[in-house]
């Protein structure tokens, strides 16, 4: 069995194991008491929060823990908008950021705050100039991931915190993917992150305040972890999430090239043994442990049930395995194919066996799931051709099968003849376009339609 | 070494250790995920919340995890008054409920809503005519803790929520002090508890909303827990919470029977032993595990830190033991003696020797304590008098001095005669009634001064 989806959520590491048992003794009372139980549980607290200060590069006192990265997302974002609401309410996001950011976006858009979203190169990666462009002198606050967690690629946070610097606007800095790794580097205010992400235990999430930086709590007062996290400590797990932080830090630049190794075979590899695959995020400036692809032809759900039959467990932003049948919003501002996607991020300490295993394992998985849709081969391109123009039905039609539908009657059509794809599925506005872009015909466009939308195809080559 | 704070946290049930234990190899994954690890954990998420919903008495659907039972009650106060904002902004909350209920409470003030907060008898408990007469056609949610936790009165809950019910407003039951002890009995709506008040470990608060209870989850959207906890799920403690509800409620009505013996033998000895102390509190409805005394001319800081030094952990409801410098606000509804305050609140298993123990130690502690601060001694009452009246200047001294002050110049006043004690101490407020009620005293009202506020005390027994 391969589990390959640390991304979501890491297995404990040992040393998270060890810590959280030793301190269940001593850790479970309240440390704002002034008996020894409560001046032993403070005491583990207290050296908690060093530990995880010193790993993330901030003072003490400027670290409160939380019960998730969730939490720690959405107390730091209302937080500092409410501490800053006098420059303004106006906030900026990048398009790609974890699904806590946005939502907290969407709050406070409702509440009457305006929201920018700065896009996303196909790498992932946002443009600093194009950040910067969005800061406004209304800006309340600035938010960007240190690393994309569905396709791996690491944004310009040194550079982007730079133009916050000069703009006067704090820069909050989700770095739920990368503090296994290191430190996020520049000048960041605010930082979020997630100990069951790094191998610690589920209930810790980190939210750092950098001295100066203007906040103000939300929510009912609570006097706990400086006013910035309500409800009573979780002192074993915040424990076992301090002590696991160090240890993954230990030996995260041995273990960052050995994975950045198998990442890289495996995106050298997978087109090569799948044909009509495109690798998404950035091939260099990227998560070492964290690879995306996309299959043609493919349905997210199977393929991932195929996998994990094979004994793969990996995730996919494909529209068919999130719950509102939309492909990844992440897959969407990047433009990539969304269909048959598949993110491969792999634990400290995978073998390379595993990875060789996975890369003859999935060759046959793809084909017989694009057999089974009755996909068409890349090779058996007719020449011939009829009308000048197709209208495919695919209305009710679900990913992949539109885009199939459409790959089967193009050379139906003439050299600049045109097949019209009509589709009420998401995923097809995003993976209509890639599969012009990966065949090198042309997409013409969409246009809207009694029922669903006209995805527009013309046919320029062969 | 004798830990008798269970109220404040519970140290952990060795059912909780074991099955965090193991689960911590099969409750690491994502519940969503579909793969063999995901399935795995949704399997051990599922059977925790059908153990804890069957222990709290309500459908496994009903009842959502939250990571902390103050989160429970923020969350379920916001909700449930959301889901009624139709109703109208009207919210009823006792004035002995835990902070948590309070500041939720502040928050609705804040944002425009109105409050009522139904004073309690001298017993710390609602009189459900009271609680029914506060009831209004706008009122959109009302809150009932089951028990004090701090005095451990056990409120009338099943008439309560009757009234609730014939008047169409949903009740909140804050349960965290009762849960181990079995479930609220009545007609609730909405029902918070907390696993680390029952031996469950830290990180885990329950959050129930029955079927056809108006709720709509506040904050930033989040799909786990049905939408109303947002934050992945922490299953190992999940499970060791519902493990060791279970395991609790199996033992509770032994355990209840025998900790009500030893805590009924504290509440009659120590007025024996301990000379001008309370006893406050319901003698018969109430925790078993819990009771309550204050103890006149004590300093509850020093009381507290003496009683350490002698191997007991207690809390306190004294002002000088909390950060406001305030009496608790629950010995302040029930206008009690808040000086010297002692809360003893027994874990399971606690052995009679222990209280034995602690019933010899108090007295001699107390007396010291009273030493050190020049108390006067109960028994030295001259019966000379002086003036007339005689003020005396306490202000910038806190508690327990302006009683003492006050207790020491009484008998300088003939029968007939006034003492005006003057401080700026919030405790004076309740201590200075309290005490005139323990020494058959006259205690007059108060009168706005430059400075503080004056308490007039006339003397009417010698």
């Amino acid at each position: 069995m391969s589990y390959f989806d640390v991304a979501s959520s890491a297995p404990l590491h040992p040393v998270a194991r060890q810590a959280l048992q030793a301190s269940l003794d001593e850790g479970w009372a309240d440390p704002s008491r002034l008996y020894r139980e409560g001046r032993r549980a403070r005491l583990l607290l207290d050296a908690a929060r060093e530990a995880a200060a010193e790993a993330v590069g901030c003072r003490p006192d400027e670290l409160a823990f939380t019960s998730s990265g969730t939490r720690a997302v959405h107390a730091g974002i209302a937080g500092a908008l409410a501490g800053r609401h006098r420059a303004g309410r106006h906030l900026v996001v990048s398009a790609v950021e974890h699904s806590s950011v946005l939502h907290s976006a969407e709050v406070h858009r409702r509440e009457g705050g305006t929201v920018s979203e700065v896009p996303v190169l196909r790498s992932g990666a946002v443009s600093p100039d194009a950040y910067a462009a969005t800061l406004r002198p209304d800006t309340a606050l600035a938010c960007l991931q240190s690393a994309n967690h569905e396709v791996g690629t690491e944004q310009p946070v040194a550079a982007v915190a730079e133009a916050c610097r000069e703009a006067g606007v704090p820069l909050l800095v989700d770095a739920a993917q990368s503090l296994a790794w290191g430190p996020v580097a520049g000048g960041w205010s605010l930082l979020t992150g997630s100990a069951h992400k790094w191998g610690g235990p589920a209930g810790v999430g980190l939210l750092v305040v950098r001295k100066g930086v203007r906040y103000a709590s939300q929510g009912p007062v609570d006097e706990r972890e400086s006013g910035r996290s309500p409800g009573f400590e979780n002192i074993p797990a915040v424990v076992a999430a301090a002590a696991s932080l160090r240890a993954v830090r230990a030996e995260a630049a041995a273990e960052s090239a050995r994975l950045r190794e198998l990442t890289d075979r495996i995106r050298a590899r997978v087109p090569e043994l799948v044909p009509d695959v495109e690798v998404v995020g950035d091939p260099v400036d990227r998560l070492p442990h964290l690879l995306t692809f996309s299959c043609l032809y493919v349905d997210g759900e199977t393929l991932l049930h195929e996998l994990d039959r094979a004994g793969f467990s990996v995730s996919s932003g494909s529209s068919c395995t999130s719950s509102t049948l939309t492909p990844s919003h992440v897959l969407k501002a990047m433009g990539v194919l969304s269909e048959g996607n598949v993110r491969v991020s792999l634990p400290v300490g995978t073998p390379a066996e595993d990875v060789d295993r996975f890369l003859a394992v999935l060759p046959g998985t793809v084909a017989a799931v694009r057999e089974k849709l009755g996909a068409p081969s890349a090779t058996a391109s007719a020449v011939t051709a009829g009308r000048d123009s197709i209208l495919v039905d695919a209305l009710g039609k679900r990913c992949p099968i539109p885009v199939i539908e459409l790959a089967k009657v193009i050379t139906d059509v003439p050299l600049g003849g045109t097949v019209r794809v009509l589709s009420d599925d998401e995923a097809a506005r995003l993976d209509i376009p890639a599969w012009c872009e990966m065949r090198g015909q042309e997409y013409v466009g969409e246009e809207p339609a009694d029922r669903g939308t006209a995805y527009v195809v013309r046919r320029v080559v062969l």
